[in-house]
């Protein structure tokens, strides 16, 4: 990276529908005003979110011409004026949400890609408050992981403690960290999955049990048998109202069904008596805040986490990245090397 | 009524279905064994538990003889041995779990009816630690509306902070607790009601804002409004799938929906969409334990917050208490006087 | 108040020691950068912090020159590019940390004063996230009062339930708005203070018992007394050591006292095993976030409290207003209007 | 040892002041009452309190009589009327306090050997309320360890959470169960030792970090050191004064110095300021509630997590396991089998 005043290349979408609306374009590379950080973006990762905004589908508008992506990492090289939480040389990670500092979510803050350019590009300025430093122990490629999905997971294990049971669905992102922090928690986690060999890696993460959901239909069934009868303490719900019928099924009176995603399809419902004589709570997770991703980092430095990486692509092969994230058949995180 | 050793009167369910399987019975007043207490029971009141239980249609089963009622209030006649939690002259109302003393709700608790004798009966023996202490400002048949309705709402407004809104649905008897305890918690309250009468009396409870869902059927809309758009931080939930779907709309990003009962029709569901997106909480209400009794008990004598009572019917009245209160045009707690 | 690039007025502390060091100047009015807004101050108010720095004896250096005070309230003027959170002409008060946001304590933020300028000025210009938007209702000089001592109570107080009993000592700052805020959680108030004048204004605030700490010296027992022998669920302790071996006397089993400051004296200490045996938790209180002081303002909205100010003193009378406040005979906030 | 009426063995204190005082007593096998459990206890442990009990400086009077230690584990042999939650050949563990349930600590509950008769006996009846199951890989003399200890322990860390650091002192048996919880709670431990066995041993046990308080007699400044500045969470402080001073050194802002005891003498206080500059919370605990007892098996279960135990004495000896403990020269807890 060299000078400033000199051109930069980022992604940007200029339509939605699909992967032709995306565009690599030049832009001059940004300098930091008050407060501000520039970054060289060294990587990113994708998440559901994008594949729903490229689509067309995202509730909130995004207008033409926005650089997509919510996470990334990299290097610091210029500070405006006033910052004090980074230098030059710092490696840092985005929180997901630019302005949602820390306490309880009570008002939808704003959000890249909707409200801001995102993270495909060389360089970026962001507010100082934005970023939080990069756990030591992880490259850029394993950090950019972190903002939407891993934080994601520790939201959804939020109150989670040791002696209680979790449940993860599948491999995807927000799932595989799921496995990784629960056990950071303390707990016993119960996984389902739908092939042998990715059973195997579940176990090598750390799961205690892997149910297949091909096999076992009546997964929740099985489920609720691994516990003993009690039923798991914590559902991480990523597959939305199809799942959501086994999910209920396995949880514990007094526990918890956090709703992260609808990667099964947003269709349908959940009956209310069904609901009601769960006796547990059913809590959609919003990502987090900047302090969750800094009380994420220290647990995943302190614990020697490793995001699981499915695949990573170059800047330049980012649409091939897009498309295989796009095809879920994955076993951690998409990432993008700038 | 006096000596033991003699009879006192109960009345039994000796078959499920209507009135006519409520059978009033003589039985031998019980001696209190180790830790029990014998307490001649003053009141009575009815909930929508028990038209549940008479219907048949209780998910428990619930054996034949059995006394009906789950909450009473009365005073210690006699203790057994090693009783030093109440004296005789003491006057006491029983939880409405006998064996949920404290602690987050996590394993379903015995209950009066299905699993024991309920209080509808001049005598009764329990265990010490199944009873608390009557706030000291209310009468028997005040005291008597508590165990279930008031700790129900209570429990439903759990964690309400001063500043928070909170909404309120008609003026059935854990409602209108709601509305008193959530003026108490130093919240500001809309209650949901059906004619102007009704809205008066509400207000003079404390209700900060009515709205006449008959005339506002998108009272959702209304309550929203209500709140400067923000929405509302916490819904006593009591009618089911069918005002829950106005009820989401009312919510805050972050709020809470304590789902507590059915009273508008058990059938239907909820969009999963529709949940997800109101990134709210949704938490079924299990009544409380003896603690959340005692700690309502304590702000009711602080506040000096006396129950609403919408009748009151004579022990010998009881089954015209039963149809009064299953005909649903309340406002308040209907008791029986014993 | 007029044209950008104009002059403007700030006291600095250019020596430490007394209020000779205390010096009117005038400056450039500042231009808000990115992210920065331009505030008209209106109002600021002092707070025993400000003492101690003038004092020399603030643990935090104190660079000569720095403009005084952390509590201002103002006009948004102009704001820099980014700024979406407020716009000009809106009425703001600034939070007592510019950098923490929300979340638990867990670090040392920065302060004003000791880190940055401080409110004693005509013109500041500072991050939009470092401020709040002032509670509808006041007017700058009350809402100069906020950043410091209300938020300061409200945090005391956090975790307060309706049925608890909170004791306040005095009629400082802090101490009034513990009392106000108190009655807005829904708890009883035990106030103490000196003087049959200011009980009644006490309990003109909502105390609903004046305990007079000159006529009962020991009155820690007094107060016990008033609770029944159970003790109170949370001390507002101001006075330091002096007081604490009253305070500890007070407390309930479970109960929770606030460690505000050392009005009293700094000098001193508590024996262990009385700390140990009142099985009460003692929690040193470090003012609060920007969450905590929007939080704050949404109550004091909704229960229209208004704060009690002392006394207002002009911006050229600024030093009387110091010297008045250092007297210490104070009932609510010392208040320099700009 | 079989039918019941025949007569069992039970230890008394019939004078305080020193061992002799101790005496072995023929009493009559007790029947159990309603809701009354009759245990065959087959292993008693030994805490600080039972040295301070036996001094005769227990703050509660201890009539003359009285079976001692406050911990227990056994089978049940026989049930009183009405009770379900046991049933003969069940083995089970007694909660510290026989009548704290669950919820948070606001009274102080009944006791062992000053209320009650304890646990140094062949035979004993108590409340079904007042035991717990015993986790299913521990043997009556490591299940016997945890009433006291243990749950010390469990409350000592409550709120620990992944990620945080925790200091823990020395290797008595709540210290060592300190160790054990919070590497199950997913946290970093720094322990401290004076000898290079020791060391090994608390490594052994999953301390990460050990400082030798003797070679460092300034050892908080390198227990800080050891957390890179910032402070440790957490402290299991079970010295007292004297240990307290270094304590408050490792302090992280908003961390929690939980206050066990006084092993370390209880003479002495901490300066207020101290105390109030660290920011930190200080919070005496009061063992724990059954349900604390209950959940802390639970994750004992799932991290097969087994006590440390130091020696174990035969029932006729206990006198000399009463010496040794006396001794304070212990790797874990000292057990009586009965």
């Amino acid at each position: 990276m060299t000078a400033h005043g000199s051109k930069m290349r980022a992604y940007q979408l200029d339509k939605l529908g699909g992967l032709e609306g995306l565009v690599l374009a030049e832009r001059d590379i940004p300098s930091p005003g008050t407060g501000g950080v520039l970054v060289r973006v060294r990587a990113s990762s994708l998440n559901f979110r994008d594949l729903i905004i490229l689509s067309g589908g995202y509730p909130a508008p995004v207008p033409s011409g926005r650089v997509p992506l919510s996470d990334g990492a990299g290097e610091v090289v210029a500070v405006g004026a006033g910052v004090t939480r980074f230098k030059p040389g710092d490696r840092v990670i985005n929180a997901f949400f630019p302005n949602w500092f820390g306490g309880a979510f009570n008002a939808m803050p704003e959000q890249y890609v909707s409200d801001h350019d995102g993270w495909l590009t060389e360089y970026k300025v962001v507010s100082a408050e934005a970023l939080a430093a990069m756990p030591k122990h992880l490259t850029f490629e394993e950090a950019a992981t972190l903002p939407c999905a891993a934080v994601t997971a520790w939201s959804a294990l939020s109150g989670v403690r040791t002696g209680d049971t979790v449940l993860t669905q599948g491999t995807g992102g927000v799932s595989l960290f799921a496995v990784q922090l629960a056990k950071a928690f303390g707990a016993r986690v119960i996984a389902t999955t739908s092939t042998p060999e990715k059973a195997q890696r579940l176990r090598d993460l750390g799961a205690d049990e892997v149910v297949d959901y091909r096999a076992t239909p009546d997964w929740g069934d099985r489920v609720r048998e691994l516990t003993g009868g009690r039923g798991v303490d914590r559902v991480v719900e990523v597959g939305g109202p199809d799942t959501l019928t086994q999910s209920v099924k396995t949880i514990a009176y007094g526990g918890q069904i956090s709703l992260v995603g609808v990667l099964a399809g947003a269709e349908g419902g959940i009956d209310f008596m069904t609901m009601f004589m769960s006796l547990a709570t059913f809590k959609p997770i919003v990502v987090g805040s900047r302090r969750d991703l800094e009380d994420l980092g220290r647990t995943l430095e302190q614990h020697e986490v490793r995001p699981v990486i499915d695949s990573v692509f170059s800047f330049d092969d980012a649409k091939a990245g897009w498309s295989h994230f796009a095809d879920r058949q994955l076993f951690g995180k998409v990432v993008i090397r700038h």
